[in-house]
């Protein structure tokens, strides 16, 4: 078997900084930009509240920012606490290929790092980077036999990521990074059962914490396991039925996964982004009112049913799993924002008359992100649309426009305009940051 | 399938403290105090000193003590420093029927605990049965598949037994517990590719802590799986291919695995006791100097020459793998203590002519805790001695003056004599102590 693990913390040491790729390094910033938001988003959920109210009281030097709130915590409590909230709301991002929502354990991580010591925003960046990197191919590796078994891949391959990436801005050495990555990988964790309960956003958040853990014990020579993802009794063989090592070294360097990253424009499970989308589309298109609008049928790849065919949800968090309560929420707002997903808005009679008038009829060659929609107006017109790619898929990315009035959707009230402004600005000026640290002390309400 | 989580919640929040048998009691008191012994015996390796070194400047208020250190720390780090620290030298307790380590991760949590809040020593004993009875029978319904694919189980199972004890003493209410029991499960972790490194014994310290932490989450109502154990995605499913849910439900409350537990006399893998005995069994009988002893034979089980057939250890962890070490330190130091397998014994001259000397031949009929023993002396003479159950085995139970012996022997240098006498006599009063606090302040060398 070849020597993945010592391979992986050769390459996470020793590649140089400025060899990032500009694309590379802008998709990163990206990526970036979507988690502060995610993070500042979920920051006031319930999960956020019970979460802290638990945990600070045991705080050590309250040195790290959780993005969105007045309260500062230690360094392991902001990683578990920021990587949570980002993933409250499931708004965060996705890599495709290994069903990674990739930011959040890494982002977390260093973020909180960067608040104790300084760290560059270039080698935040690239850091970043690394760590999406990791924890992608060593999911891609195992995947889908892993995620189907019942692992929740953004927590068990995410605390690698973290790891890793903090591993780098420590300036471990390579033995240093191969404990690192044994003392992440025996802590990896995370199981599906947990989904449809606040202990599922808690995943990535221990992914964060529990790497960022492993790399300041691997700093200090506490030894680990010398093939900690190959081994006999390593990742691999224990957390998976399958396990493809090139998927991991192949390419280490030259391609990078964080490109193939994808963001979520709407608030709800992603089978229904093309039905959203071409709503808002038509809305927009024809600059519709909502009262204009009397019917909607909707032709729909089979998961959107079987996923997401609630027709009469009774809370905001079953109308994520109604294509028809997002659909005539989304047309209310003209956005596809988690404000649709208020409790209040799911028995809005308004949006349940229109609710009880969307159909969904599964038919054969409509893909996943496509959809075809006849809509009914009042004045006896019918309009019909196809949308061949949703926004957010991977044929049609958000663009940085686009992920910066998300970003606006998602924080609006939590902070004040001109604050998220000048936080966007820097979110995008990552990569030149003198302190990465900035980011967060920008993303809390002013005292 | 069986509401296995909750049945086991509802036991947990209301098995009455009285209506523990005093046997029960007294077995959990003689683990209490061994581990206590060993927490103190691994308080100045190097594994505890890099493990501090990496997490105290991040401590939180420092409520609670490193046994055998001066050192302060805040609660979870409490929980996670004594638990490795006790399993450092794998001299901790076993319960045979799962291979647990079952007072490692339970202790540590309730002991941190009870340094923040008030807690009697009737419920921290109490506390303790509950939490061991929890991880011995969840692993017991997952055994030994669950072992075998690779988990090191101390610590899978261990998280469930931590978090089950802290919930009683946190007083959670049935769903809080049930929740509990979630979060605990899918934090659960640690693989045997860890194993001969200084991770291992991180395991049961991770399972204390995030069984901890997982127990304070719930008090705060963060809500998790209703089925984290029996689920499609649980527990169970997901970290074993073999689940028997009567493992854990099965006469609840009747019987007590505490009563199944057993303590290791001699700091080495429990293949090479029987030796070890036999061959102090005979020193002492005869009265042997070292110097007498010219020979040793032994009639042995194969797994004694599979496992520890190491003929020229180098180092003192490799002379824990050596039979042939073991006997003959063992006779130099009239003991079987973790003394025995410092780096300078292993390549002592007088003590490696002797190693030499000894041989073992796999014997038909000779079970696991026996031994046939042929030692030639100097004199001429040849004594024979047949050992049918080794000390610390089931049938042959460590007597208290044995633990007290061992507890001596593990924390001699580390405390003052007289403060080790008057912490082995508090800790045999653990139950009716009026705070269990008392044994971690009474555990940490004075200022």
């Amino acid at each position: 078997m070849k020597q993945v693990t010592r391979l992986l913390a050769q390459f996470l040491v020793k590649h140089p900084v400025k060899a990032l790729p500009q694309g590379v390094r802008h998709e990163a910033t990206r990526a970036v930009l979507n988690w502060v938001g995610c993070a500042i988003g979920g920051s006031r959920h319930d999960t956020a509240k019970r979460s802290l109210a638990a945990l600070s009281p045991f705080s050590g030097l309250r040195e790290a920012s959780v993005l969105g709130r007045a309260e500062r915590v230690d360094i392991f409590q902001a990683a578990l606490l920021n990587g949570t909230n980002s993933h409250t709301f499931d708004f965060d991002d996705t890599h495709i290929k290994s069903v990674i929502h990739p930011s959040a354990p890494v982002a977390a991580a260093i973020l909180a790092l960067a608040e104790h010591q300084k760290v560059s925003g270039e080698d935040f960046i690239h850091a970043f980077v690394l760590g999406v990197e990791t924890e992608c191919r060593i999911g891609m590796s195992i995947n889908p036999d892993h995620y189907d078994k019942g692992w929740h891949i953004t927590g068990t391959a995410g605390v690698l990521g973290a790891a890793a990436a903090v591993g780098r801005l420590l300036r471990l050495n390579e033995q240093q990074m191969v404990w690192a990555l044994g003392i992440a990988a025996t802590q990896a964790c995370g199981i599906r059962e947990s989904f449809g309960s606040m202990t599922k956003p808690l995943h990535p958040g221990l992914a964060a914490r529990n790497g960022l853990m492993a790399a300041l014990l691997a700093k200090k020579n506490l030894t680990s396991a010398e093939a900690g993802i190959e081994g006999r009794r390593g990742f691999a063989a224990v957390y998976s039925t399958h396990f493809d090592p090139d998927q991991i070294t192949k390419g280490l360097g030259k391609t990078w996964e964080i490109s193939s990253n994808s963001y979520k424009p709407y608030a709800c499970g992603v089978v229904i982004h093309p039905a959203i989308d071409g709503c808002l589309q038509l809305q927009k298109q024809y600059r519709l009112r909502f009262e204009d609008i009397v019917g909607i049928h909707l032709q729909v790849h089979p998961l959107v049913l079987e996923l997401t065919g609630n027709k009469r949800p009774q809370s905001g968090l079953a109308g994520k799993f109604s294509v028809f309560h997002s659909c005539a929420a989304a047309l209310w707002l003209k956005a596809g924002t988690e404000a649709a997903y208020a409790d209040r808005l799911v028995v809005l009679p308004k949006i349940t008359r229109l609710r009880d008038r969307v159909s969904a009829t599964v038919t054969p060659g409509i893909a996943e992100d496509q959809v075809r929609i006849r809509m009914q107006l009042k004045d006896g017109r019918t309009l019909n649309h196809f949308v061949e790619h949703a926004l957010g898929s991977v044929h049609c990315p958000m663009s940085d426009e686009d992920l910066e009035l998300k970003f606006k959707a998602q924080t609006k009230g939590f902070l004040p305009a001109q604050q998220i402004q000048s936080l966007i600005d820097l979110c995008w000026n990552a990569a030149s940051l003198k302190q990465a640290s900035q980011i967060a002390r920008a993303a809390v309400p002013k005292r």
